[in-house]
């Protein structure tokens, strides 16, 4: 699944400091274009189809982010957006309890009555683009040290940031585009009531389970419909997509428009030995860990394993994406193919006076990765949400204190109300739960300091990991809203007598965890520096009109619906309804490959040739779920879900011959509604 | 589960190099005593308990070890062996086939002519005890340098071996104990021809699945009857278990005799930490890894899922253990106990000239574990099936040339035939899953040397890791025994000149083995000396009344009858068969916690109230389980499967406050083979 899910395994993705720099010039349907530089003449020349500006406003406006990772889109002018259901499983596990599980079970609500408003999503609509290059680099003279530089291009972000959202009242989020290269001002228009209204059962949402995922052919309705609100009456949409009638052609042009969460395609081969090396195994070595503990706490029984359940799919999700990010790296063709893009821009470099910087910035890059490997597992992170909230509050206090040029990005002004709406979420927590991840935290902590270390020595308080997780769960109220409330009002003088023992811990640790960020801040800002100067030599030698790495901010990319070849065997486009059940029949006994019964009751209705999800070769990655996919005439013909085993190295290189991007095809959910779901209230809605 | 498996694990077993020394004066029932150096004065003041040489000397003969990994005895004259279905479960696998799947079914033979021949296990019967320690220490010079040491030990071993098998046709071991203070020859009678009898549903057998693994109160028959034969016929035993007919008593005196697998309680404090901070976070890691690998091969379908089973049940058991060991070493109590007992010695030592050596000891046990933290990783494993087969003919065909002196023990004239048994074991293997395990232990090598690494290149040549494994499973002939039967047969010359891509590899890979193997085995040799002076440094301060550290030879442990407090909770010593009921009706709806078909119908025939599972004080660890438990008469009461959580850390250190021992009753065992399994004609021959 394409899920770049921001809130728990947040940090695994920011693991990769490097972020936002060029890629190579776009061959074959390559690309994550930027709305406001669309590739045009590529379009033309291979497809025959030039976007007009309202052609690619309209989408840019109908498409939805996820604040919390994913994409959406809007499908009707009284509110209604279509993610996927494991984007929604998030908010679907937070509205779930022991009694009504919807995650599970799935929910349809008849009226606006009957829509369940979500704890904490925040969706964003991109409404402008603003290019502010000119006036970031201005604020940051050559002549500055690194970490001067560092905090006026943060103040001058934030201000930037600060006066769009006073000017404007919208969202407004400077990206950093091209390694540092380009800077755009995103401005979005916020919703953060959102209720649900549709979600199927999890058992044909996630067909064939973790087995299938990453697979093609597949048979899942990876769908959930929920709707914004305005000043608590459905919102009045003005750009939203009309459903395509039309069934899909094989060879079809198509395009979609979602939040790609991060590409790594700049890296240079030093950056992708170390990934391949040191950084992905140590990153799968903590996801099988969290996905064993996660299985055990659920093995205890049938509430526990509901309770792991959210956490259990995005770790599971999570491992198999980067077991074939790994895959990709490990494969010498793929190397061998970037190791020959690298020297043949080194080549160019060379013959170039101008760039001889950039020649060096490999030198900095492979420096940088030794200096990277040697801080891997040093981080000091009790990755449960009790402790997530100590840590934040503490940091919180303190920042609010400090001018923006010197506080941490994320506690911007500008960010300060998702970022609350975050914190002061009413969404359940699981004191069992909460303590079992606990204790596996700090077991990991010891493991990779070195029991004996100080800072573990301060955590642990001369208790083992099983009896410190029960005394910190088991003494701190942060569970309760209002205290986390009372805290972050109180400020830093309420923080600093608080003697709630996670605040204490997270107070204890704050120093070091300071300590560390700052040494991996600054290897971040010397390696984008480096990566700034190699996409600088990449444009001076390739041009300008190509496209950025991954920001999780819209892109458009662009393909045709294609099957391909696997092991001698020539896959299909597209699936039908009809073979889901086939796909039942093969896999008797297999608990994941079990339809709901909602399914098995409707069979006799559904047309059995309809098609069910389709791969086209668009350009996307994780970050992309829940993204619309259109035709020509930008109309909805699928919904982005998944890609293919093989296009998990997509992280870092692009090649269209077996990667595919896997879609819901929007006629099967609109099928589906009607038939096995009876919701012909909500189909009436669609794209009206 | 308390199993000791040798053969896909067993590496994991052997990653700790020092072994076999001596351990701390025993208090409590503490103790895992020689045959021939029982602690009757301890038994006699605490018990009030004899053991006469009789006594002694028919319940080591009634006791088996099997020699993969695992205890049992005989409880028949017509040759009866009862062991732990996990124990069997290799075996049970091995005989299973898509069609027939005993391992999950069970098993009843109605007859003799109905049992089921074993492929390949081995039986040891201990029959006689030889202290051999002055000739070995003879051979041995102390002007001799480390490599000739080794040689000339491993000479006179092989001589002492080959002579006691020449003259009495008994397998014969010199084992090292006290880290090699005492060497004593061990002489076993071998039975090969084992064949299956009966075994339960692993529903029963295993009932509570991981969740209750290693926990307490449980509800598991964990056992299964083999009978040996010799000459095609059941062999006739002369010193078998009596049944116990009398009912449990709390506090009653019980004795163990097992095969337990490894200990380590003398480490130094800087192995504990070496082992906390470095080798067991390691081998979780590699735990975990294969498990997950195992749970997705089994996902692909139900026949692929009883494929995996047997060894990801091996696997997850493990985990457990280690999880449980490396909690005992993060608890500050356990260390600060050890750290205690440590200062004790070493004042001890400083107070005595002549043990000026053992504290020079404790620092090159310091010194070593830097340098096998430093090789941790970099061994050269690939991890399955095929590959361990082509190894060992590749190492065999050389090894056999060579005089005993300079050969790997594991090569020895006198284990050829029961490395034969396994080598030419006809148990099926699976090329999926071997290919699939392949991939993994490929890439695993990848991640742990650096995928750059010369090693890695001359395995993968040129190819990714699926790619790779694809090739090497698909080309090989190895899954035929016949083929396996010519290349030992042709000796070196067939092995060069095969064209066998798994031969290939496994010749290609011979020499940065055994360069590895040669940096690992002067270290466990240094290790060993190191150890051998701290134990004779204990010997002097503390008396020689003691016992070694666990080696996989038979050893008598003794305890009582017991329940423990557990989180404020006082648990009983024993459940009920009617509790075994309860238990499923408090877990409905998990997958594990359905009892078999069979268990439903009998269930008014059981008497509610026999007691179902016991534990006890004794002291056992990893190869106990199958162990046999008498009372004073020497009498069958139960048969060890499990020690509770509390008790995993006894691998460093003994705690009887809440470590237990887990056992069957073998009053169950008997009244489910009654009531459950119709099994009266084998009930009629126990212990008869």
């Amino acid at each position: 699944m394409f899920r770049n899910k921001s809130s728990l395994w947040g940090f695994l993705l920011s693991l990769s400091t490097a972020t936002a720099a060029v890629v190579g010039s776009a061959r074959a349907d390559e690309g994550m274009w930027l709305f406001n530089q669309l590739p045009i003449e590529q379009l033309k020349s291979k497809h025959g189809f030039e976007p007009t500006p309202q052609w690619a406003d309209h989408l840019m406006k109908s498409s939805v982010r996820f604040n919390v990772g994913g994409s959406a889109s809007f499908i009707s002018s009284n509110g209604l957006v279509l993610t996927n259901h494991h984007v929604a499983s998030d908010t679907l596990y937070k509205l779930s309890s022991e009694k009504a599980n919807y995650l599970e079970n799935g929910f349809l609500a008849k009226s606006y009555d009957e829509e369940l408003k979500a704890p904490d999503l925040e969706l964003n609509q991109l409404v402008e683009i603003i290019d502010v290059t000119d006036k970031v680099t201005a604020a940051v003279k050559p002549e500055m040290p690194t970490s001067e530089a560092v905090a006026a291009r943060r103040a001058v972000i934030d201000e930037i940031s600060k006066e769009s959202l006073k000017s404007t009242g919208l969202r407004s989020d400077v990206v950093t585009l091209f390694g540092g290269g380009r800077y755009h001002l995103y401005r979005y228009k916020k919703y953060t009531d959102v209720r649900l209204v549709w979600a199927p059962e999890a058992s044909i949402a996630f067909f064939g389970g973790d087995a299938d995922n990453f697979e093609y052919p597949r048979f899942n309705l990876d769908a959930t419909i929920f709707r914004v609100y305005e000043n608590g009456q459905p919102a009045k949409i003005d750009h939203y997509l009309k459903w395509s009638d039309k069934a899909l052609a094989e060879g079809e042009l198509i395009f979609v428009s979602g939040n790609p969460g991060r590409t790594n395609r700049i890296y240079t081969m030093a950056a992708l030995q170390f990934q391949r090396d040191k950084r992905m195994p140590y990153t799968l070595n903590m996801l099988r860990r969290r996905e064993i503990a996660l299985q055990q706490f659920g093995l205890r029984g049938v509430e526990n394993a509901r309770r792991a359940k959210d956490d259990l799919f995005s770790v599971q999700n999570s491992r198999k994406a980067y077991l074939g990010m790994l895959g990709g790296l490990q494969d010498p063709a793929v190397m061998k193919s970037k190791q020959q893009a690298e020297e043949e821009l080194l080549k160019a470099i060379k013959a170039d006076k101008s760039l001889a910087g950039a020649a060096d910035a490999f030198t900095a890059v492979a420096e940088i990765q030794q200096q990277q490997a040697a801080l891997l597992g040093k981080s000091i992170n009790l990755n449960t949400h009790l402790y997530g909230i100590a840590k934040q509050i503490v940091e919180l206090v303190e920042e609010e204190q400090k001018p923006a040029r010197d506080r941490l990005p994320e506690y911007s002004d500008a960010g300060r109300e998702s970022l609350e709406q975050q914190l002061f979420s009413e969404a359940p927590l699981y004191a069992d739960l909460e303590t079992h991840l606990m204790a596996d935290a700090l077991s990991m902590m010891l493991e990779n300091r070195g029991a004996d270390d100080p800072v573990c020595q301060k955590a642990m308080m001369g208790k083992g990991p099983v009896d410190r997780a029960a005394e910190l769960i088991g003494g701190t109220k942060l569970m309760d809203v209002a205290a986390r409330r009372v805290l972050v009002k109180g400020g830093k003088a309420a923080v600093a007598a608080s003697d709630d023992p996670m605040i204490v811990l997270a107070r204890t640790l704050d120093a070091d965890i300071r300590s560390y960020r700052k040494m991996t801040d600054d290897l971040a800002e010397k390696e984008k520096q480096a990566y700034a100067k190699i996409a600088e030599a990449m444009f001076k030698t390739r041009g300008t009109s190509t496209y950025p790495d991954a920001t999780f901010t819209l892109r458009l990319a662009f393909g045709v619906v294609k099957g391909y070849e696997q092991a001698g065997q020539q896959l299909p486009p597209w699936t039908t309804l009809g073979g889901t059940y086939a796909h039942e029949s093969a896999h008797v006994g297999q608990k994941d490959f079990v339809l709901p019964e909602s399914w098995k009751k409707a069979k006799a209705k559904l047309n059995p040739e309809m098609n069910f999800n389709f791969v086209s070769s668009a350009d996307i990655i994780g970050g992309n779920s829940g993204s619309p996919v259109v035709n020509r005439s930008g109309e909805l013909v699928g919904l982005i879900f998944d890609g293919n085993l093989q296009s998990l190295p997509a992280n870092y290189i692009f090649d269209d011959r077996q990667m595919r991007a896997t879609s819901v095809s929007s006629q099967a959910i609109k099928h589906a509604l009607e038939y096995v779901y009876d919701a012909r209230g909500l189909v009436d809605q669609l794209g009206k």
